[in-house]
């Protein structure tokens, strides 16, 4: 192999940019030719490509978004947009790619591989820590320690006002954020996709925290939770609980998308990046690169996709035992 | 004068600690016992009050909320309950008031002085900067530093996206917050309670970016802007402009209330506060105490309460010019 | 086990006060009275005990230092201060310890138990992360992204002067915090006490960096290097580089060792304390709670004090792939 | 005037590259050509010079050092150097320009002017706010929440440990950083340049804590104090106390030049790039933009050069009571 591209696609995380460098200068230390493609498979039937250097990559690890810009791609989901994205890939001689982002991201490059032979090794880029094959995405560490700074400042608003707060975070599938979130900030009670938390529990909890004089709670929902999202939640339990209670929502939103890396992020993201590197060269296509338990493996696309990531139940009753 | 009180009320405000902090020790400093009352006007008539010392308030310079609590009294609105808290004061054998809070805070203590003769010295603590008398409230600072962050954090999304993103921030009568943190995070558009910005003039901002191929956008609206909040005004937008524009909202919300005050609020907030302190003690009565120009003053109740704070056009200009 | 003690010693780390969080609701969870004893095993011989509950353990969680204070005892080396130390335990009904800290704390606590029976079970408290039987200790997370702020922070100045920087972090023994902090932050290269660095490679390096005419460089130095402290090395290095080269030093120092503890680290010192509380249940003894591999375990004290962990030689071949 | 130029010279500080942007596009509103110059003095003489546009200073707002890059330059000393510098200059037609540095900066830009004419108008930019002519200076506030964010951290183990700590941060002439700090860190005492403080009075502070029961305490001091460094002064200090105190001491160091600027130093580098430009086109020269009292000021660099800046001894007094 004497050409890759690499780009970024679906949501950006933080994170990203140090995978991007990693792929970089991995490649200019095994003597192979890197371009960056931009706006993700957009960019790439577009044929927004170009030659990177160790130079491009200077002063970024420590940067949010993504310098390739990311986007969703509808042509890419077409015949004809993987046919002119082929093309380009073509005409720029490039060999094979490394693809950091998440399922739709790797579901594309499996389609892609199976009708045009590019080899793609996937790096997982996502706050959501949704993807099976890895501990954990790149972005996600930073996007708890984001949710959490939040959770602490409505601490301080809930404790000086005798307040109930539902804070309501990032995970449409995945109480990943939620849970690790609302440990760290502890919190009474976490609700998460994965584990049904009936309402009658939640308003069970607030009046175990009463009947102690707990006069503030803290209870962080995630995006997807089944019960409906932290306002609805919150108009339900006002309704159910007697007298004059005081509870607000914050929704933290794309706040928890950006922002320069943790440590971890940017180690981890350097791993898979170069980790995704030398197994494309090795000769690995259509596969995940992920770390678990502190080692690198290569997961196959289609089981990143298929399977589901279980949460561990362990932190939910952990919740329960620290809040008492 | 030999024994004053201090409380807070209304919003919590990052800094208030460090003002109750200056209280307590300026009154340590110059003789005086000084007793904290929690949860504001209700503490004060439900007797909730206690002796404090300098250590009392040590390791609180740094914490957001307020040590002492706060709270909206509904009862202090009413003759009993004014009276209740005259009793619970003269049973303390307190002869002074240090009120930390805003305008409903500063009405109140008003109406108590001219029914019970009780003097109250008040000090800004809001994180709006809505008070007259003043050029900065305890608070302020933090708040934008807080909605800076956000706005930071949230451009790094905007720019690998190709976004267009109206984030909402504090300040129902005032666009302090949204000002400063729009110019300080290169905000195309700043929208604010006090100066009208027809929507015409928000499409042809975003479409002016365009012509210079600017692909992603951010505008800071102020929680009380009159074409609506945040996501009103994103919908109507979106009706306006052609296309497949990428428009997103977010809602600060209640993050910006919390978290360690800034040195400014901290310095800010210890002046006012041995300036309230010491204001009480020589005599001054019904009067906030503030820093304009670098200077301390004292302005009375009723002009704080009554006289709008002008907003700095200079800085609406400055964005038009600095986002060109 | 119906009464047990808790208490930190060594060094102070972040995340010391969410672990004796876990501890304290963990014992009430499972129906246990426990106690807090300050300043480690010289609070234990001057009887500092008192009773906590839940309460005594609100809003801690996200503070930086330990609420029970630590010290290292000179006395409780000696026979005469552990037979006091076993006296006051004996005196308060204690029956098993957590003991948060290091190696020195560990060691006490096994002579102690050899010589009075009192069980103990640690938890591994230090920025260090230099015990064997965790991947890692409670504080390591916050203390690399304190040094990779100051990383980040410097390398502004760095960028902007054309400088060369050495910047010295933590670890005696350890180059841990050095490496991840040198990886996330974009290190040319990173001296640590487990591999010697030669001065020519380090010179090597910076002349490698100037023919790609990279203008600064950023060196980070594990205190314990061999080749000297960062000071030394610098003045070393600037005497066998010709001509005007702007060679600078920072050693980072205690900020290291504060702060509000990250989402990781609260969540490993709240797994920690709770695993380490429920093994002392269980009859565990002498052994240290560790998280491997993402799953609990025990080790034996003997072994955390005598095997040495080994550093991740992965790592350091990746930093010279990364500032290829 | 049709063309002007922009540089950064001397020590970076946060906020100059928001003074940048607001000259920039300042420039492009008011219908002017700019340029940018590298390094300062030394890329004018060299003539690393190179016209700017709106979108060369796109994202740039949050960014610590200066995309410019910054130098003190020996040969702008010298006669040939700015008569080079003088050539380069009028080789590409520029009129005016924009200094943004401290007192080297424009003692520089003074003598060239007298030499060959060309108008320069100065914006102040230096963490150590040691200028005459503004309240504030580019980068203060900045390096203040970062010292103070490095004591707030220390005072973490300060109080874990009962420790004095010396932490020494920057100001050669000036003790503004350290008041600043050092008061919103809740410092028993701050040691400053501008003010003696005899080590007695240092020892009788340290005491009369003892005497009042703290056990830890933080003093702050300026690198440019009398009695000398702050490991000197600890030295000192540890001779004249009787036994066992621990006594530690921090340098701060370069952490506090780099860093995203806060919002205070962007909204006041935006301002001071503006006026200082909008100086130039009315026909100023020989002057340095200020804000004095929030409004925009010009003040000779004579001025800013011989007038030293007087310190606020009410800032010292209160260090004193807050302590108390």
């Amino acid at each position: 192999m004497k050409r890759i591209a690499v780009f970024t696609s679906g949501g950006d995380a933080p994170g990203m940019n140090a995978c991007i460098r990693a792929v970089v200068r991995g490649a200019v230390y095994h003597g192979i030719e890197v371009f960056g493609i931009r706006k993700g498979y957009n960019g790439m039937i577009a044929g927004d490509i170009f030659q990177m250097s160790s130079h491009s990559v200077s002063n970024i690890v420590q940067r949010g978004g993504t310098i390739l810009k990311s986007a969703r791609s509808k042509e890419f989901m077409t015949a004809e947009g993987r046919q002119k994205a082929y093309d380009q890939l073509q005409a720029h001689g490039i060999e094979g790619l490394v693809a950091i982002g998440g399922n739709g991201t790797f579901t594309g490059a499996m389609i892609f591989n199976n009708e045009y032979g590019v080899p793609t090794v996937g790096a997982p880029g996502t706050i959501d820590n949704d993807l099976y094959g890895t501990d954990y995405t790149i972005g996600f560490d930073t996007a708890v320690n984001t949710a959490l700074d939040a959770v602490d400042r409505i601490r301080d608003t809930a404790s000086s006002h005798d307040r109930i707060f539902f804070i309501e975070v990032m995970g449409r599938d995945s109480g990943y954020i939620a849970i690790q979130s609302g440990i760290a900030g502890g919190a009474e009670l976490v609700m998460v996709p994965e584990v049904l938390t009936p309402l009658s529990e939640v308003v069970e909890t607030l009046k175990q925290g009463w009947s102690r004089s707990k006069s503030s709670s803290i209870i962080v929902v995630a995006e997807g939770e089944e019960e409906g999202n932290a306002t609805e939640i919150a108009e339900r339990i006002k309704a159910q609980v007697d007298g004059d209670v005081d509870i607000r929502v914050t929704t933290l939103g794309h706040t928890q998308r950006g922002g320069a890396p943790t440590a971890y992020d940017r180690i981890l993201a350097s791993r898979l990046g170069l980790g995704a590197l030398e197994g494309l060269i090795a000769g690995q296509k259509n596969v995940m690169a992920g770390i678990i338990n502190n080692e690198l493996v290569y997961t196959p696309f289609e089981d990143t996709i298929r399977l589901p990531k279980p949460i561990n139940e362990d932190l939910l009753r952990m919740v329960k035992i620290l809040s008492i």
